[in-house]
């Protein structure tokens, strides 16, 4: 089909929305390593992880061999209410760049939460409430997951504890309310309420909290509390299962029209969206069928892939959770406090940590002024307001249809622009005043953690 | 067509958008009375408005026989970028109150100004730069219509100066900031800057503004810096036109689908969604096509409807603006600071006054904390958070479905969402707390008001 038939933005019907979640795992020649039990160091039994987790959720987890699995009724039902989300052709930005490139984004940010997490979110909440608890407890950074998980709580019925980075808390007020509106409790970490949380406060009087932290007191509460369990909205392989509703209805999207992507772009903090959106393109990949340039897009100032160690490491900053072997900066990094965005978590999923580690992807880190630049440039040509983790991805989708322009090549360009920015204008305020900063860690910060990596020999 | 083949979401193709705006004046047999001119008190003619506004909005302000207008090109690209928006079923919400009804609605949210304001100002802007005006200067109450403009703005490289209500300035300091990003610049009314403003605080220190306050600041500036016209985003026969899109594009999504209309619900400030959203079923009302019920919401603290004189008045406080015959509540008329949310006009459109008085609809008034309870039960069972506007429209469209539960009728609703509530947190926080409280006034202070109206004889 010509280009010039292809719409602003391509909805699916209802009728060719995903049936089922893709599990990439079940292509990947090389498996991603297995969770490890923080004392013994042997690999994590299903037993063992459904103290923390959910049952169904723990099949999901361990599963590396079963392609796909089918999308409950009651999630569908759940999906319908803001999915299928656009495939938008990006002509605005095409004529404003003069590039030959072709550029398309899924926006993932059509919902109240803002961004693609509550995919996963419905999930979660469904399997809890199937299993008859009471509620789950979670953390939050940039506060999308804690506000997604809050909406698909409230939707069964469910408590929703949310432990919240205190950074993000104080920068992010009106990110509580919703929460609170949709029925959470939301609690600053490290707080009083947990013993990993004292541990930390009494260590780092002054802290302004890490996801690592927040996830400890998390653990912990989902432990100690009858009923509960702890929920994740990122880095395990049962969101990017979850998630991979994003790269199957944009593969559905672009093949309905016939457009073959050349490059995908996504921003990647623990990696819920990247894994999502490049689950089907990499699994034509892993078996041959096609190929694709696949760039993750990290901070400069968080910056596993490119800077971190392809190692175990503890998941959290308290080691309650299980260890994954992942490209981490160590589980005692923070990025710095001028680091206004998400993408703050000091690992990345195992699975793409593993394919990353194959060579089958690419990896960048910008800085976050430069994010904001793409970001407002973006914001004033195609409409909407980005939320600075999907800044990440349109920074870099900017740059290579520049290359474009230098090369004259009509590349397609696919990125996913994961959410929305109105949670984030303190950020926002702060580049329109002409007050942000960069900060990239030094060799010697990097180091530092790297030197209290756990030893693990397998 | 059978109800269980209705997605819960219609979208239109880009081929099924409307072509053309509608101008429901043109089917109206008693036509709106004409503006004024303050001075003379005669009828403002072509000449007289195009100081004031761009000359092709002038034409469409004073048309009231031409039935169609055509969308010019630049202003149908840009629909595209967010539209058509979605007519959705909200099978939850039916499940959640057990009704025999069938409710839709047509969200207007799903853009960075949160609201159907986006819908006008492209137009407004796009006609202001194809005069080759310098830039525009406008008024906001909640701050949507502020958003909207600075984004259509900042597309066609047009100024843009906007004269922020103080109360809403300081209780949504990020909705200033969005605004700033999109390079806007945004000073709380009343201000120092106009003559109009040092007059208003220098009579009323403490006052925290009004719209006919902001909007006579806007017009001060726009008369007297060269290069610049006034914009509004309600109220006006033009902006009715440019929002007939909603109705339109409603209209089309219901024809698609077999499906009669029995009620149609909108909230109403100045009356731009309503009367947008209106338009094409008030037409075959008027036309004697078909019938509908239709009901304007507004709220107990700003009741123009159901409690405002139809008299001429002014559209401002500076009393700088044309006069306008509508249902008005006194242009010295500020709500109580208790009341939270937009739809603080002090009048009423001039289209939808005359047709309330012609009875072509009903109006009814509703208290803030019944119009947010709707709000959060709206938003835990359709996963969206509304804007204080929009839910007083969800307040009488769950009324109206629990009165079919009550009969048995399975009448169908549709109700406008006009917008999104992420920048009225504050006010939700004030609900979360139980800390939100009523105000209706008392037929003193509303008589007081009616007691300063101008005396024209027409």
């Amino acid at each position: 089909m010509s280009n010039e038939k292809i719409p602003y933005k391509i909805y699916l019907e209802e009728s060719e929305m995903p049936k089922a979640w893709y599990n990439l795992r079940a292509d990947m020649k090389n498996k991603p390593a297995a969770l490890l039990n923080p004392q013994t160091l042997k690999p994590m039994t299903a037993q063992e992880l459904s103290g923390v987790f959910c049952d169904e959720l723990v099949k999901q987890e361990l599963d590396d061999t079963t392609p796909y699995f089918e999308i409950p009724d009651e999630i569908k039902k759940f999906y319908k209410m803001y999915r299928p989300s656009p495939l938008v052709r990006a002509y605005c930005l095409e004529e404003k760049l003069q590039t030959p490139a072709k550029i398309y984004y899924k926006f993932e940010g059509n919902n109240t939460s803002g961004s693609h997490k509550l995919n996963s979110a419905i999930a979660q909440a469904y399997y809890a409430k199937e299993q008859g608890l009471v509620g789950v407890t979670t953390e939050t950074g940039a506060g999308q997951w804690g506000t997604a998980l809050s909406m698909a709580c409230s939707y069964f019925g469910l408590d929703c504890k949310v432990y919240m980075v205190k950074v993000s808390y104080e920068q992010k007020p009106f990110r509580r309310e919703v929460m609170r509106t949709y029925g959470a409790s939301v609690t600053p970490s490290p707080s009083m309420e947990t013993e990993v949380g004292r541990k930390i406060l009494a260590e780092h009087p002054g802290t302004t909290g890490s996801l690592g932290c927040a996830i400890s007191e998390a653990v912990e509460t989902a432990v100690k509390n009858k009923g509960y369990r702890y929920v994740l909205g990122s880095v395990l392989n049962q969101v990017l299962l979850h998630q991979s509703i994003i790269g199957l209805e944009t593969k559905t999207a672009l093949d309905k029209y016939g457009i073959k992507a050349d490059i995908i772009i996504g921003c990647a903090g623990g990696g819920s969206n990247l894994g999502g959106l490049i689950s089907p393109f990499m699994g034509e990949k892993l078996r041959g069928e096609a190929d694709y340039r696949i760039i993750a897009v990290e901070p400069a100032s968080c910056p596993s892939f490119t800077r971190g160690k392809f190692a175990y490491d503890y998941c959290d900053t308290g080691m309650v959770c299980p260890l994954a072997k992942m490209y981490t900066l160590g589980s005692g990094f923070i990025p710095s406090a001028n680091h206004a965005g998400g993408l703050r978590y000091h690992g990345m999923s195992s699975v793409l940590s593993q394919l990353y580690h194959d060579k089958l992807m690419e990896a960048v880190s910008v800085a976050q002024t430069d994010v904001f630049e793409a970001a407002v440039q973006f914001a004033r040509v195609e409409g909407i307001l980005p939320a600075p983790e999907s800044a990440h991805a349109i920074r870099v989708a900017i740059d290579e249809a520049m290359k474009c322009k230098e090369t004259g090549e009509e590349k397609t360009i696919v990125f996913g622009l994961t959410g929305t920015g109105y949670f984030d204008m303190v950020a926002y305020q702060k580049y329109n005043d002409g007050q942000m900063t960069d900060y990239i860690p030094t060799d010697e910060e990097i180091q530092a953690n790297f030197d209290k990596l756990p030893r693990v020999d397998v």
